[in-house]
């Protein structure tokens, strides 16, 4: 079968595909070969059904009655993911949530890595946080087009993220974290992900008593 | 319209509610006291029919041509949501996105209270975190209990992350933030809410040449 145009596949296959890839890394580090979209669901709390679906929008990978090459798969996720290089990171706020994320493991291990720090306040330009040297969002424009920067986290409070955000994307930014808790208005063609944990939280308080 | 039961309502929509909520407060602050499904859904960027259909499961709000009243329509969000009170928080790791959770603004403003705090390094048990003291994840079933707290944020690594969720389950936790980057196992009933920046990361690379 032939892998589809990455526009013909919808946003909700494309958002599974990452939680697939970190519980098969998760297996074959446990030394699981082969496995079946039934006992992946199983360790996902998803339907097996789905997890065929999903995944026959690439080609399916698995053998009818064979199950999927655990390393095999997990290579192919990180192609269709594009994760197969490491993308270059512009974070913006250097406040406990700028530090936490240049001190997250998490991010080198899995291909992304925190190349700019920016932030507004003359106190902390040219201080260094982990090993970089935090600089003026000033330059940010510049520095994020000359290094070719394609993703920008942003760590700043509510009121800056809607004008940080238009400066990155006129950078050539296309992809943004944005953890600022506003709803941001870009251009069509720019990816932006939210991280709000209220957000998060009231989302479950409506199940709560 | 009488209010449907919770359990018809689909977590999709029950999804969004918190985003109305808050773009609808930054109206509020703004001053706008009346507005429509058309200029929420532009802030947004999402769709009018969408917002008009998600809150008819609750009654609409709405009059047929004069719009929703902007604080109403907050007051009622935060009654569906159960935001009328404030929600104590037992926060499992006190490392440093630990550190950043506490003193993250944006929960006392909404709603949230951080007000347990724990740990399993005995270098931390017992040192001051903001206003709180780090105690030891020994005492921790026992203390959520006592004061029948809710909600758990896990700041855990990855590893130890699914024992301390069951443990919070088992302490009467319905409502779990999970940073550690892993599916928990968790009873039904039980919500989780994953917060994992590179599964974020991820779901744009897929996008990005």
């Amino acid at each position: 079968m032939k892998q589809r145009q990455e526009t013909t596949i919808p946003d909700i296959v494309v958002s599974r595909l990452p939680i697939y890839l970190r519980e098969l890394t998760f297996m074959a580090q446990e030394g699981i070969a082969v496995t079946s979209s039934q006992e992946l669901a199983r360790r996902l709390r998803s339907g097996s059904a789905q997890i065929r679906k999903d995944l026959s929008y690439f080609g399916g990978f698995g053998k009818q009655g064979t199950g999927y090459q655990v390393e095999f798969l997990c290579q192919k996720l990180r192609e269709i993911l594009h994760l197969t290089r490491v993308w270059e990171i512009a974070l913006v706020g250097a406040g406990d949530l700028g530090r936490a994320l240049i001190h997250y493991g998490e991010f080198i291990e899995h291909g992304f890595r925190i190349s700019l720090v920016f932030d507004n306040n003359p106190q902390k330009i040219g201080q260094r946080l982990g090993e970089l040297t935090i600089m003026s969002t000033e330059v940010m424009k510049d520095e994020v087009r000359r290094q070719g920067i394609k993703i920008g986290i942003l760590a700043v409070p509510a009121s800056a993220a809607q004008k940080v955000a238009e400066e990155l994307v006129e950078a050539g930014v296309g992809a943004i974290l944005n953890y600022a808790p506003v709803t941001l208005s870009l251009p069509a063609g720019v990816r932006v992900q939210y991280v709000d944990p209220v957000i998060h939280l009231q989302r479950m308080t409506f199940y709560l008593k």
